[in-house]
């Protein structure tokens, strides 16, 4: 059997009992490298599962994938992956090949930041589509994510807006060779920064800086690492770096479904709590008590 | 510590390791009784937690929140929700009454269906709103959600349809007493009578039965128990009932942005595959090989 195995959001205790005995029972395990996102590393993996896992880098999925599966329908075979193996990066393609290949599949669901956004306190119903923002470089700055959030908060709902990460870029000088650079993750200040850089060439007034409000959210399912920040996209431009905590950062863009108890549940996470009870009842329409 | 612990989707092996830790490690523990949706039984649980749990239905968590958080000041509480807790059913009064009582709170996130859906192949970011849809009576036809799939429509999007579940209904002759009717669960073929009766009576065209491709899912999550069906509503209506399986069943209206590989993965669920490829070429436009 091939299994696909999410392991949730940030360690090596966030993967299910099921995900762990599968693991322990498996002939080879690999990790998806994306998992440098995690925030933990492979040799706590390792050290926790007692077993060595193989790292497989979104290349080596895709153009090995008959590796991967190699004798899957003889003995078990496990892929880890962050979060939900359905998650923002879907696998199927490899679930494709190993169907073309008479090998049974198998996944093993966990949490991912698509369902765990729900920590922010707005329902999960009233999310629209998902998107993706990339970082700007001088000549590239798509944008069509813009349109996106309008189609979305046009209908009053919310977006999650997922970040960039910069995995096994290569400098101009490495190019020839297999030497990365660090990761890069998108933060809060950032993405709200690309959103109003295009909020202003665009002018449509999709964002309004000083009257849409969103959300923050940082390591979610992180426990005491976990942060999330409020408030108008002004607000959270002018707050320190810091105050976002260290990566994953997901943002929020707050449609106008909002119910008051969603905007009393937020407040706690406001920079500004009477801004974020203005706003959400001046602009959003939302019905508070004074 | 108040805990929010999900359980995820199918039986006791789905929770997490920390989920799992924490449960083990704490004073008390309540099951939320919407875990009739879970496919195992409450003993189940205790025996593989070796521990004692108190039964808490939807107007205990919300009525008597005080009790579930006596003492979670000074131990650890935990209350067991199906699926993850910010998941369809959100628990933010609870939450917002630990905060009042200054109760630190922990959420422990796990998969569920807002996300494990993706198992049906179509990227969960081109997921529009989610809708939930309820049995009807020769009465109480409520027909909102038909909007939001429009809504959703019209931009290509897909739409996740809930289908209703009774628990804990009361027969008129029992209504005075503490008898409960046994759990129903909204099947594929009445969830999709109940689409077509509304278009039917709206005449807006947003559901074709012949032209609109859906995807019928059971028990998402349960290995062996597990069932994608897809087809049009037409072809889905038209089918044996046993062969969409056990319950909970969900259903998937698909929108037009469609790419050619999710039809690809889709085809091996189809009732007819070449109708299947038919209308997703011919009705949503998606360019597929020959």
């Amino acid at each position: 059997m091939f299994y696909l195995i999410g392991l949730g959001l940030c360690d090596e205790k966030d993967i299910t009992v099921r995900g762990l005995e599968t693991v322990k029972g498996s002939a080879r395990v690999y990790l998806e490298a994306y998992t440098s996102i995690l925030m933990i590393q492979k040799e706590r993996l390792e050290e926790f599962y007692g077993k060595d896992l193989i790292l497989a880098d979104r290349d080596m999925v895709e153009t090995e994938s008959d590796e991967i599966l190699r004798d899957a329908d003889k003995v078990d075979v496990s892929l880890l992956v962050v979060g939900d193996p359905y998650g923002a990066t879907t696998h199927t393609d490899i679930v494709l090949r190993a169907r073309a290949l008479n090998i049974p599949t198998r996944v093993i669901h966990n949490a991912s930041i698509m369902n765990a956004i729900g920590a922010c306190g707005l329902q999960l119903y009233n999310f629209g589509q998902t998107v993706s923002l990339v970082f700007f470089t001088n000549t590239w700055k798509p944008d069509s994510f813009y349109d996106r959030i309008a189609e979305n908060t046009n209908l009053g709902m919310h977006t999650l807006v997922l970040l960039d990460i910069k995995v096994k870029e290569q400098s101009e000088e490495n190019l020839a060779r297999k030497i990365y650079e660090p990761p890069r993750y998108m933060s809060i200040p950032q993405a709200v920064s690309q959103l109003v850089e295009v909020e202003e060439s665009r002018q449509t007034g999709v964002l309004h800086p000083a009257n849409t409000l969103a959300m923050a959210l940082s390591r979610v399912g992180g426990g005491d690492e976990q942060r999330i920040v409020c408030g108008t996209l002004d607000e959270l431009l002018a707050q320190p770096a810091d105050i976002y905590g260290e990566p994953l950062h997901s943002l929020v863009i707050v449609g106008k479904r909002l119910h008051h108890l969603e905007v009393e549940y937020a407040e706690a996470y406001a920079v500004d709590k009477s801004n974020w009870r203005r706003v959400a009842q001046d602009v959003y329409g939302c019905a508070l008590d004074s």
